[in-house]
């Protein structure tokens, strides 16, 4: 209790730049702030974590999206089953389900391709090419500066890429302060080895997504091959397995509370050092605004497609998808406000500036953050209505046809490296693909109602604010708009995928010529896309300009507290530490963090996502536990629960021990962390891992792998 | 970690009769188990709580469905703002709400009338005379040992009741094997004298409802008066507060986790000492077969009233009844399989046979309980068809009245003291309301199709279960029935409430000549009515009778391993006794077992039920708790957890410490716990309580009743 009453202390005093356990560091940053890691308990040298080409760094690899490690000098790499599902998905078939069944190769001629598109990068070198990627933006301005930006990085990674097998890519550092050459050797022979069933997998699924206490197996294993050059290369019989220059050895120690953890991996985007003016709007504006844009059109579709059975099947995924997005911004905003992140942020940057004033150079930085303030408060003016004109299209099915079509002709007048990101040739597959979607998604009647509902909104947008192109396809009021749909949709062809796929076939001429009054309207609003697009590019490129002021102060301030910052997350290789972790996420509630097996079976109800196989309800049952079992306990855990900081992009990051041996993987946060994305307050940031314990229990007692325990030296049970 | 464990092993070994902290002791009891009590902790002498007269068992009261406890020499009285309620209501008008607004009187003269059939109870003896009640019986069997056993209960009674002012009742004690005759002095004259808002009293309401963490306020104060002669007395001006023989001194200690605590009131009804059969029954029969009708139901009724949406709010308030007895059942039997009741039973019968059968006169025993349990299994055997029989008249309005107003005609014929309980004088008001309130609570397509329903199980069940009225009224197939339906309910003229008012004023006769097609149906229904009461009754004589010796054995058993068997619940005074005790509901949750303010304030939203009222959140964000701050927490309490042992009808019962002195208030169990009616599964059952602290700092600093605290002689702050 008397921990308890510390944390409820602790909540006047919160404020940012102080948590030992907060921060996704960059390996290079980690010797720097050496004191506190191994005041933290780390028991390595903390320079070799910021050598990418050594253990243990280099044993953590990226999927493309998700996070993964190497556990064997064979290639052998483990990471999250729902990181691995859509190669379970692809090896699937009506008679042999490896989703449902889990998938175990004895051999290594067992392993099946993990498809033509999986991919294991491995992060060789991070070069800081700030001047060069600066040197053209230098005294330029909005587009200009965007441009030029993007162009020096275009030719930085066309170069490194000469070296065949890599890809490479220019990762922006604190706002456009640093630029970092990442270069990654790209694996391209992924074969599935080890995935248990989906049962195990994703135990509790979307019920527990986001849940504490959870009980899920969310593992799988992958091995990478190459060429018998050692060389990348696509799927071949005749490949060998990767011999990746360093391997993470997996505990077999106890894991309890208060121990130390670690983890490394790709976080894909965070916010923390955003304005404090960014984080009113996000709390007071922006979240709330989106929240009743999502509600309003939940009630839209459903309304829409209400006692029409057919139309509710097609809407479900969209429905799904918006009320997915409704639930995670509503949390946000609850986090942001049980935290007092507006408050928290505001009385930082004040005493950061106030900071940045008593120092001798601060009237330039001084000016840059004042305008970029403005440029923000300017991109907020228009939000709304930039937002209603963008979901337009992203919430339609027809209309985004005809936005799409229109767009790709123009598009293709160009020379491809030109064209827009997303028209490229390469990207004209996926466009072909939800062309063809529309038939399972559509129905005019519930896409006139979206639409409707969003102009609705429009024409409540102050005058000055309207879209000339909206006007002309629309009408100027909402009773003229709903007789231009009902026009529009009764006239189009559209809803009939050979014409879609017709147009997508057709001249750029002829697209322009289509007399389809849908066509005809995405015509006319393909100026208005363009228009904000460039708006957006020129922003950005302030932005990239005048954002570094900001983050140089507040560089220095902390460094005047003896505090170093790490970049927000932007899916480059970063390290966070803490400690095994539990978790108080409300009056009268403690959650442990260690789940057992025990919980298995309390959730067990037959029937999916609680449909726990037979197996391992057994084995539960049995209680043969081996060298698996928690001593402390005396059962087998299953999940684990920490402090460290992550997000999106760090599922199947590695969790380690002092000594950076596995002891977990990462595959999700808590719900009472959503809001981390902005916020790390420590009384509510967790991260939820499986215990390496359960699978290496699943491996020897359930589903036994013995030769995977073999190759990576574990005892076999 | 290691108690959880100890816990988790603990479950293999979980058996009756073991438990320190099980029993609802008759206060008789506890200088018997004195020994256990001071070993708890308790630091009175035990043998005060047996004596009625002397406190703290004589400031114990019941209200009639509720306990309460004096708490003044004045006659002040404190229960759950749930049990004076009524009150509350009574005393609400458009213009004074004081559900909403809570209630505080200033002065005597302020505190208002609970209504003229508010009681408080105050048990004054408690006389054992089993051989007056038995003396007739002996002997006989069935339906003339339940005659007897009734004859003998209401002259006892009536003899009792010659003292004026009393209210006398005979209590079955251990099943049939003793009875005590209880005498209660009966005040009628009680008055409301404070009660928070509604937002407080019942903050969480049904969403709280059975859950923990609880942040609820749930108590009122009562005063009880009498004439100026001291002698209970309707309401009066001129009465004057009754005077109680003790009154509970409220604590100023802080409270925390392990501390004794105990409990005195009028638990309801539990089933602990039934037999292993009845306990196997209740898990693979009763309690499955429920929850298969109760959801059969719901489907009926929401699939007749769809698209008709008076027909939905017509049956809301029946369907809410369904999905909470459909949830309670399904709960109660979660918690009896997670507990493996129906083994620890078997495994504990088992054990209590064998020793029995060991004992000298153990022949006479087997005999009772052999022929105890061919009587119970003869119930089961017609209890699918009984149970469908009376739910055709308690799911369903028109044809309940119907068969309301035949019976009434019928038992009309008789002297009033003669007529079947329910159908006495005193019972026509209720009977008027009820035919009053079919107008609100009908639409003939649902009643229509929930006997359709019943009546479609019904024409499933065996052959020899057939009930003749029941098919020449309806049929002998569930095709004839439905014709019958739709004569019946386009025929009757009952959904008329001039009508039913008509027939309940009619002389008997003219009622049974009514040619109304329901009115007759009822008519001919009503013998089977009368058979399966009969029936019912021979059952109960024999149970009377045999069931004695089950519990004679059970007592000598735990006898033979020093326990004592306290009875089970029937509404009369028990003492429970154990500690404050946290509460591991699942794994990896573990629930604390006080609550602090910080919990209401996670819990508004500005909606009730969570719609906490602004004079609370600022002094909750004031953070003045004064004296009734914890000192370890560092802030205010609401609600405490104890594992003491409840049930319904405990509802306001006082939880005192060792020193007997008010700690809190008893209102709710924890969900886990729904099943304790059957079984006390000691990792499970919790009571939840309001704290007293809660309470002195409501009345200190948030809605003021200082004339209050100085009367209980509490600090002012």
């Amino acid at each position: 209790m008397a921990l308890r009453n510390a944390l409820l202390v602790s909540i006047a005093g919160l404020s940012l730049g102080a948590h030992a356990d907060e921060g996704m560091w960059m390996p290079s940053q980690l010797p720097e702030i050496a004191a506190q890691l191994k005041a933290a308990g780390f028991k390595g040298d903390p320079k070799d974590l910021a050598d990418l080409t050594k253990p243990p760094m280099s044993a953590v690899v990226s999927l493309g999206g998700c996070t993964a490690s190497f556990v064997s000098p064979q290639g052998l790499v483990v990471t999250n089953h729902h990181c691995a599902y859509g190669a379970i998905q692809l090896n699937s078939t009506p008679d042999n389900n490896l989703m449902a069944n889990g998938f175990n190769a004895a051999t290594r001629e067992q392993e099946v391709s993990a498809g033509p598109a999986a991919r294991v990068l491995v992060t060789e070198s991070f070069d800081r090419i700030t001047d060069r990627i600066l040197e053209g933006a230098r005294g330029k301005t909005g587009r200009d500066y965007y441009d030029a930006v993007d162009a020096a990085s275009k030719a930085a990674v066309a170069e490194c890429e000469q070296d065949a097998g890599y890809r490479c890519s220019v990762a922006n550092m604190y706002y456009g302060t640093d630029f970092y050459l990442v270069k990654q050797l790209e694996l391209k022979d992924i074969r599935l080895v080890y995935a248990p069933p989906e049962a195990i997998g994703n135990y509790g699924d979307e019920i527990d997504n986001f849940m504490w206490p959870r009980h899920s197996g969310d593992f799988a294993f992958y091995r990478a091959y190459v060429g018998k050059d050692g060389k990348p290369a696509p799927f071949s019989a005749d490949n060998v397995p990767y011999k990746p220059r360093a391997f993470l050895e997996v505990s077999t120690d106890p894991v309890a509370e208060g121990d130390f953890a670690m983890l490394a991996g790709y976080p894909g985007r965070t916010y923390r050092h955003r304005s404090a003016a960014e984080f009113a709007d996000q709390v007071q504006v922006a979240l709330p605004g989106r929240i009743d844009l999502y509600g309003a059109l939940i009630d839209t579709v459903e309304g829409a497609a209400k006692g029409d059975a057919e139309a509710g099947v097609r809407y479900a995924s969209q429905l799904a998808g918006l009320k997915n997005n409704l639930k995670r911004a509503q949390g946000e905003l609850d986090g942001l406000r049980r935290s007092d992140a507006v408050g928290v942020k505001a009385r930082d940057e004040a005493a950061m500036l106030s900071w940045l004033d008593a120092q001798p150079d601060a009237a330039g930085s001084r000016a840059d953050i004042d305008a970029a303030g403005a440029v923000i408060a300017q991109s907020h003016a228009t939000r709304e209505r930039d937002t209603l004109f963008a979901t337009m299209r992203s919430q339609t099915q027809l209309l985004k046809s005809a936005l799409q079509l229109q767009r790709l002709a123009a598009e293709r007048g160009k020379p491809d490296a030109q064209r827009e990101r997303g028209y490229q040739q390469r990207d004209e597959a996926l466009i072909e693909a939800s062309l063809k979607q529309v038939q399972r998604r559509y129905s005019p009647a519930v896409e006139k109602a979206v639409l409707g509902e969003l102009l609705s909104r429009y024409y409540k947008l102050p005058a000055d604010q309207r879209i000339a192109e909206v006007d002309a396809v629309f009408g100027g009021d909402i009773a003229q708009a709903k007789a231009a749909l009902d026009t529009l949709y009764t006239g189009t062809t559209l809803g009939d995928e050979a014409e879609r796929l017709r147009l997508l076939a057709a001249a750029p001429a002829d697209v322009s010529a289509s007399t389809d009054p849908l066509m005809q309207a995405a015509a006319k609003l393909l100026p208005a896309e363009l228009r904000i697009e460039d708006a957006d590019k020129t922003q950005e490129g302030e932005l990239l300009r005048l954002r570094p002021a900001y983050m140089r102060a507040l560089v220095g301030y902390r460094e005047s507290q003896g505090q170093a910052v790490y970049p927000d997350a932007n899916s480059t290789l970063r390290v966070s530490y803490g400690k095994v972790s539990s978790l108080d996420p409300r009056d009268g509630v403690h959650y442990t963090p260690l789940t057992t097996v025990q919980g298995i079976v309390e959730k067990h109800t037959g029937e999916a996502p609680f449909d726990a196989p037979k197996p391992l309800r057994d084995a539960i049952a049995k209680g043969d536990f081996g060298s698996t079992a928690d001593p402390a306990l005396g059962t087998q855990t299953v999940n684990l629960m920490t402090n460290l900081d992550t997000t999106g992009g760090n599922s199947g990051s590695p969790v380690m021990d002092a000594n950076g041996r596995l002891i977990g993987l990462n595959f999700d946060s808590n719900w009472e962390a959503v809001s981390a994305s902005w916020m790390y307050d420590p009384r509510y940031k967790r991260a939820i891992h499986v215990d390496v314990r359960y699978l290496r229990w699943l491996l020897a007692k359930v589903y036994p792998a013995p030769q995977l325990l073999q190759e990576m030296r574990l005892p076999a049970e």
